[in-house]
């Protein structure tokens, strides 16, 4: 790429190692960049690496925070008897968007996977544990993926969890609202069937 | 979004806020970007804010360099007798990468719009005739969009530099290589067909 001078090529090979963001969308975003204002490039370059030097997992649930404890965790209106179980942050934040859920999370960053080599130890598997004992929780809700590695998670999770007395879900699989059958996928659809409730 | 802490709300939004970037990618990417080693973030930081402050427009073909001259500019090698046109300098990179093009460039940044208000003292157009006049030139070839802007200003162009003797040429429109005639829009057949060459 020597048609661009060192910086502006230093710039779009930096971006175009962001996920998603190929050679295309890198040279169209750092031209973007190149007539932003001067002040609000140093905006987006200082959220990055403040966001980046003070990230660290909450004390208690382990999603990304810049706080000790995330604002969910210290929010004292929630439920803190309910723990949902997710793998990752962003599924932490696909159900707080629902805006309906009203207890507290804990983030397993991962899902067990045999395959990938990855064990109930190379996630945030005891920590959970050790939350149950040491916090009054009534119900532990499983919200892994509905994948294979998901359901191992949840199936392995729920075993650890039973003997504890402690009350243990899985959230419900099968057709997404709006979702049309005859697009639906075989397995959903006898997960669908499985899981039929009474009207 | 209070379910996530200060700085990572800070972070997406700072990232939303990029060209072809919606809520969904910027979350995605803001996580990518917590996870990434805290050194590359820096990079990409550094990157954004170094391109940004050193940017200018190259003394010569008004393209954004960070060095007075552009590294096409400064190159002995390339045919400086022969000016190829562009709206942006992107449109220079499109042209840079088919590695064919011997000529330097001149970049409008934009086209004529009596639509949007943009007329040619708007444009770097006395630039590229004081070039004509000063600079020995050969050629130059108009490569601005085959958009009723481009053609505009191909047409305002060619017109005002006639009079000096030099050769004006606008690059071909037609239906683009491997295109299927039959998914191609009328005006660019119409063109193909008056723009047809002898075989």
């Amino acid at each position: 790429m020597d048609y661009y001078s060192k910086q502006i090529s230093k710039l779009i090979e930096e971006l175009s190692r962001l996920p998603g963001i190929g050679a295309k969308s890198a040279q169209r975003l750092a031209f973007h960049i190149l007539n932003m204002p001067p002040e609000q490039v140093d905006e987006l370059a200082g959220a990055l690496t403040d966001a980046r030097h003070n990230i660290k997992y909450c004390q208690e649930c382990f999603t990304l925070t810049d706080t000790d404890i995330c604002p969910i965790c210290k929010n004292k209106a929630r439920d803190h008897k309910t723990i949902m179980v997710v793998e990752t942050p962003r599924d932490l934040t696909a159900y707080e968007k629902t805006g309906k859920y009203e207890g507290v999370y804990h983030v397993l960053h991962g899902a067990i996977s045999p395959m990938l080599g990855i064990g109930p130890n190379e996630i945030r598997l005891k920590e959970l544990m050790s939350r149950l004992t040491k916090e009054d929780i009534e119900e532990v809700i499983i919200a892994t993926n509905s994948s294979l590695e998901g359901e191992t998670t949840a199936m392995y999770i729920s075993k650890l969890i039973k003997p504890t007395g402690i009350k243990v879900s899985r959230i419900a699989s099968g057709v997404p609202v709006g979702g049309d059958l005859e697009y639906i996928d075989e397995v959903t659809l006898l997960r669908a069937l499985e899981g039929r409730t009474e009207l």
